[in-house]
């Protein structure tokens, strides 16, 4: 520990000796129940000496990070009580599932939760028995833990899930423990600056506290080692006034921690009425708690000679050998004893009316308040019906929109419809996106120095922009999770970014959708546009389809990818998703101008079917020759684009034209809950006619998906590849065999006995793909026949037919 | 532009107008040729004035970075003159792709790489037609460009890069433009911490120079609206001494900038010296600039009646209709003509004598500095042969080692070899991923605070630890661009966190594969370990294989996938990725004791072949019944158990046994250059026979390498599934249904004829494992007989021998 003087902390002792007696018994309580859970199977309240089989045979868990999470539970439960305080507890170190695990079971949620694990001896016993055991919970703070909304695996996302819980709960204080081991991850210092973008007068309050305890796994933090003044220097810059409690004397510290807290309070309602009454908007530093305090602490000071308490050591499991080694047991024995448990709980177990008076009653218990479960909060969206907005569309192909543009219309009604439960979330790209109609309605929120020449900031809003996908995803995350709606969108090329965050809340999804207590929440929807087939200003250094594919490996009930092929069908994708629960939707739709091809009562009955033929588009009358089908905005542009040609120059050829927006369609019944059964996917592909599909992503998806399908054998995808440089639409299109002509060949090429025109016509195609290959390096855009080529060429009887004929799947509940 | 007092830099202007003026001259320079790539296709001079064909048909690029990118370019060329200093260049802002390209022409550098691009007219037009055209060059900082070691795709890495590149290059310094956009990313918030890792003794410097011109596409900037004296405190905070130089009057802004850098050069170089020559090892703040000047600086002030220069308008293309409308191209032309490009061109289009003397000499040019091409400075590491730490093996699964703890010896002798070219980097595992005993020779590198309780921290050493995987991709990358080696250790649960950064990476490596004046570098190597199937401390929130399916989408030539199923195989396969070229290598090894299978010889030649037959663990003749094939040290431990139960209890069954260390050995020739011949594959796998595949990862990637291989439909693959929470490692073998009674199950419903013997074991299978789960939940460990099971009990005659059968593939060469 370092001896830096303390700052910000009012000298004077606010709490008297009762007070840090009772604060104290809690701590130790909670403390001993984390201990109890890392090691014990047995003799929960020690009522003779420990012996082997008390011990579990594995020992897992976080017991450095612990003692500090209890401590601030504790006295956040003090804060609670005092001030009624309506607050939730997000623990960054999430290692450290025992405190919460154990602080649930002191206030009695997790045996109203979890009835077996009852509030006397036996649940005790189940309560360690349970943690990180097979078929038990896992070690982490994790969808398990009642009053949680925070999965402790992966560090990073603490801050982020903050603030995204704190907007549009203007009465909410959200208390984030931020271990200084995360201090050192991206994500993490990114979302500092969220206190930039959280309104005063209608979103709640963040609380940080960083607890320094000064290691990591086997290293010092960085931040415990740069010196305080630097320390401080950094939180500071980052807008927080920093409130300094340390020590290792527990009294001393339960003392400095009420000051604390109680000082935060009164600063965050101060900076809250002063927004609230007399319009002060103008951002002042919040508070903040830095908490320093050894790693570990109240644990073993030593083992076999070498310091533990306050060290790395202390990280895991401190002591590794109680279960073999009887000195080992000893000092667990010791160390638990320490905590004086006969004081602490009933011979029943129950723990003692002087720990339960400090517990706050009932929902304003922080794991039981409903912040913290927000399904039970939330109100499903008040959705416009999407055809309010949707384009007419006498004849396919006829007319162009930019979907996206037309998609933010419809998103101002949303926004209008729910001024106080659904954002947008980007970032930076929300108008490049095309989606900036919003701001007819909104504004972009943000409590930075607003000048005259910005457009559309205000405040307070409806639309957070910062440029780190990181930050978005973790306000999208912590929005949901408290029972509200939102949106991701985001350039195809950067999702990535934020893969293992999707993972973590995919995760999430699974887990509580086996939990009953649970109720669902709200999808998490990203919209992907600037998609990797129109990369104009972004060269070709990073983009790649592949995050469908990362969506694909997770458990089919909570993921859905929608490929939308025009505006209508993205419009009432949308509305779709939207209007869902507990999944993740990821649809991906181009911005730049396409053509319309389905009219909005086509497009919703196309898009609820997931998959389906356009009659409009194919003259095969029920036996095709050949199925082209394609999945994406691009790639049925070519599709079309291939059967105009076909048509024009083989008449006879019998071409049957499929659409798919919902790619999970695909799959097997078995496999997913949207997937076509089979009787239904070969109606629809055929059982023996040669596939052609032109597909949005890699090209291996799509094998995979239908690989048990009957014709499997005769489909042939083309998708993205890895190539090229710099490329207008079109090249990239050419580079990567998805064009118009290469799927002519393909056509000509799996369909026996074409005959001679056929043959001319694939030697035509060749030839034309290399002039207009040459056109665009000659002229910088693409062959006028291709920028000018259109469906309508081909209008005849029959053209803007719906897409529904009998051959085509039901259509599917996507809710 | 706020007004707020400028810092640090000395009031006096040290250089005279001659300077500022030839200062300038540069700048325009520059500013000119970047104007041109972005707009022209002809008239380079403006020898006439500017009509519609002279205009590109669709106007790609970004603007507002480009001056103050040109601006830094500038000043550094002088300071290098001034100081002979060596320095390198990262444009954080990467999307200026325009102002490294104009500098490398400016500098004869980019005609000297690429002779069609000339330092005359012609090649003036040839640079301004190239950019962002088809088959041209991209938009971004790209590999193409020379002088870079940093894509400018995806933003947040420019810090850690230009560490990776300053480390072990005591003379070297690299400046690195930080955008103030990119600020605001998690990556590079995180990164500026770098600076307490790196030694002023052993290794160069890195020069931040943040520059805030404000805006992003479409809001402003975090950094440039909290106030100056918070971003102050909020950059002396992350360790720096900040030289702010502020201002939009050119003449101004040259004098202060010159100052700030030489002033920052004097700096650096007194912490060196005081470092070096008089062991002052106490970390100091190391000087960055901060560079407040309008984005778009010089470009049109306003369009339309709305502001341009010093907005977000600025961001991309400022004026969009100059082919089109004469008004606007008329704006255009008078901001070319702003340049005076007569006064900074010869008429032939080469650049005035004036305006050469500025550019530094030879590799001192930063566009032709060879740290910037790190393949010219790469020697290979020298690598002791891997048998020298190999374990005996007498026979297999015998005896039992940790494969990476062994690994780390081996790598003590490499650290001890390649004292000054090779690292380790890792988020805080290396020891936990039992790496440590490369302690024995190096140090973890820390330039913050050491206390005495510390272990194997020191102010220089080999291994470079951080909380942030971005923050160790990055080094490393920036490490191995700049000609040097290394190795990242990380938990497979968390690499997904640098997918997007892998992409750019592979991206890089496939472009520059192809680029002749960019020799290879060495290889990105992965060890993944604690990997999924052992997530002790790890709960189940996040973890997941897909990080290999996330490499094999990249193109073939660049990625290596690598499963050693034991310790010598893991020693064998790790010595060919350090000293391959070019990979981007991943190798997924556990850490837990594992049974060695294969003696250092035996190793060797199947790594090599990269799939082998195990002789010794087949008894199939050349004839099998079943092919049992494994690939992962877990799967492999499963597979070999099914085998000894089957040929125990059904002795007759013929069982091949394969194991698959190099996972593109399975795909097709014609897709990778691993890829096994079908006959070689048809040879190991047969044509017929039932093949069980027990894999790593999601089943599915096996069934797409092998795809079109003869024998697929016959193959029935068992991976990783999305299941369960908390588990010891059998039990989440079990609830993947990888374990050993699956497979033998698995073996016995796909095998014809097996008769009642079979249907009983079968039967016995299913209770077995019904049993194993429940005493996992009784006893918190494996059931003993899973515990105790060892190969050696089934060890008989012809047990030991090679891998080696004339079956195998031939070996290949990895490099």
């Amino acid at each position: 520990m370092t001896t830096a003087p303390r700052t910000g902390v009012p000298a004077g002792a606010p709490i008297d000796d009762a007070e840090v007696a009772a604060l104290d018994r809690w701590w130790r309580a909670a403390n001993y129940l984390a201990v109890g859970q890392i090691y014990l199977l047995d003799n929960p309240l020690l009522d003779r000496g420990l012996v082997a089989e008390d011990i579990k045979p594995r020992l897992l868990g976080h017991w450095g990070t612990t003692p500090g999470l209890n401590l601030v539970y504790t006295h956040l439960n003090r804060l609670i009580r005092e001030r009624d305080v309506d607050a939730i507890f997000l623990a960054g170190p999430g290692h450290g599932g025992p405190a919460a695990v154990a602080n649930a079971w002191l206030e009695g949620t997790y045996s109203e939760v979890y009835p077996h694990v009852s509030w006397d001896r036996d649940g005790m016993r189940e309560l360690f028995r349970q943690f990180s055991f097979p078929g038990g919970i896992p070690s982490h703070v994790a969808p398990e833990t009642p009053g949680s909304i925070h999965e402790g695996g992966e560090l990073g996302y603490v801050l982020s899930h903050a603030y995204g819980a704190a907007l549009d709960n203007p009465d909410l204080l959200v208390a984030a423990v931020v271990g200084d081991g995360e201090f050192e991850t991206g994500p993490l210092a990114a979302s500092w600056h969220a206190n930039k973008f959280l309104d005063p007068v209608h979103d709640g309050a963040v609380l940080p506290v960083l607890h320094l305890n000064g290691w990591k796994i086997a290293n010092p933090t960085v931040p415990a080692r740069i010196g305080r003044e630097e320390l401080l220097s950094l939180l500071r810059g980052y807008g927080h006034e920093v409130l300094t409690v340390e020590g290792r004397e527990p009294a001393d510290v339960h003392r400095q921690l009420a000051a604390a807290l109680e000082r935060a309070h009164d600063t965050i309602r101060d900076i809250q009425r002063a927004a609230r009454e007399r319009g002060a908007l103008d951002r002042r530093p919040w508070p903040m708690v830095l908490l320093v305090t050894p790693k570990g602490w109240t644990g073993p000071v030593e083992v076999d000679g070498r310091p533990v308490e306050g060290t790395w050591r202390a990280h895991q499991v401190p002591i590794a050998e109680t279960r073999q080694n009887p000195a080992h047991r000893a000092i667990l024995e010791q160390w638990l004893r320490s905590y004086r448990p006969e004081e602490l709980f009933e011979p029943t177990g129950t723990p003692v009316p002087g720990v339960r008076a400090l517990a706050p009653d009932g929902p304003r218990r922080m794991s039981a308040n409903p912040h913290a479960n927000g399904g039970l909060l939330r109100t499903p969206l008040r959705l416009p019906d999407f055809r309010s907005h949707a384009v007419a569309v006498p004849e396919p192909g006829a007319s162009i929109h930019e979907p996206t543009r037309v998609l933010g219309g419809y998103l101002v009604d949303v926004v209008r419809e729910n001024p106080a439960n659904f954002r947008l979330f980007g970032p930076d790209e929300t108008a490049s996106n095309r989606l900036d109609a919003v701001y007819e309605v909104t504004d972009k929120v943000f409590e930075g120095e607003i000048r005259d020449i910005d457009e559309h900031l205000a405040r307070s809003g409806r639309v957070m922009e910062i440029l780190s996908e990181h930050t978005c995803q973790g306000w999208l995350e912590g929005y949901l999770l408290t029972g509200r709606h939102g949106l991701f969108n985001c350039y195809e090329a950067f999702i990535h970014l934020v893969d293992s965050m999707f993972n973590q809340h995919a995760k999430w999804l699974k887990t509580t959708r086996g939990l009953s207590w649970r109720p669902p929440i709200s999808s998490l929807n990203y919209l992907l546009t600037s998609h990797v087939w129109r990369q104009d200003h972004n060269g070709f250094s990073h983009q790649d389809p592949g995050f469908i594919d990362h969506v694909v490996n997770k458990r089919a009930e909570v993921v859905r990818v929608y490929l939308p092929p025009d505006t209508n069908t993205l419009l009432s994708t949308m509305a779709h998703c939207l209007a869902s629960q507990h999944y993740v939707n990821v649809v991906v739709a181009g911005k730049q101008p396409v053509f319309d091809w389905l009219g909005p009562e086509e497009a919703d009955l196309h898009c609820a079917r997931g998959v389906g033929i356009w009659d409009w588009a194919s003259n095969d009358d029920g036996e095709p020759d050949v199925v082209l089908a394609c999945a994406g905005d691009v790639p049925t542009l070519e599709a079309l684009a291939a059967v105009s040609i076909l048509r024009k120059h083989l008449p006879s050829l019998r071409i049957r034209f499929v659409n798919v927006v919902d790619l999970m369609r695909l799959q097997d019944a078995t496999e997913h809950p949207h997937g076509l059964s089979d009787r239904d996917f070969d109606t629809v592909f055929t059982a023996e006619a040669p596939v052609i599909f032109a597909y949005h992503g890699y090209p291996w998806l799509i094998h995979r998906l239908t690989y048990r399908r009957t014709n499997h054998h005769n489909l042939h995808v083309r998708g993205y590849k890895e190539e090229g440089t710099t490329t207008t639409p079109f090249d990239m299109v050419m580079m990567n065999d998805v064009d118009r002509y290469h799927l002519v060949m393909d056509v000509i090429d799996r369909v026996p006995g074409l005959g001679s025109r056929a043959a001319l016509l694939r030697q035509q195609m060749g030839d034309t793909r290399r002039r207009a290959r040459q056109w665009t390096r000659d002229h910088g855009e693409d062959l006028p026949e291709v920028r000018e080529w259109s469906w309508s060429e081909l209008a005849a009887p029959g053209h803007g037919r719906s897409p529904s004929t009998t051959a085509n799947p039901a259509p599917i509940d996507v809710l």
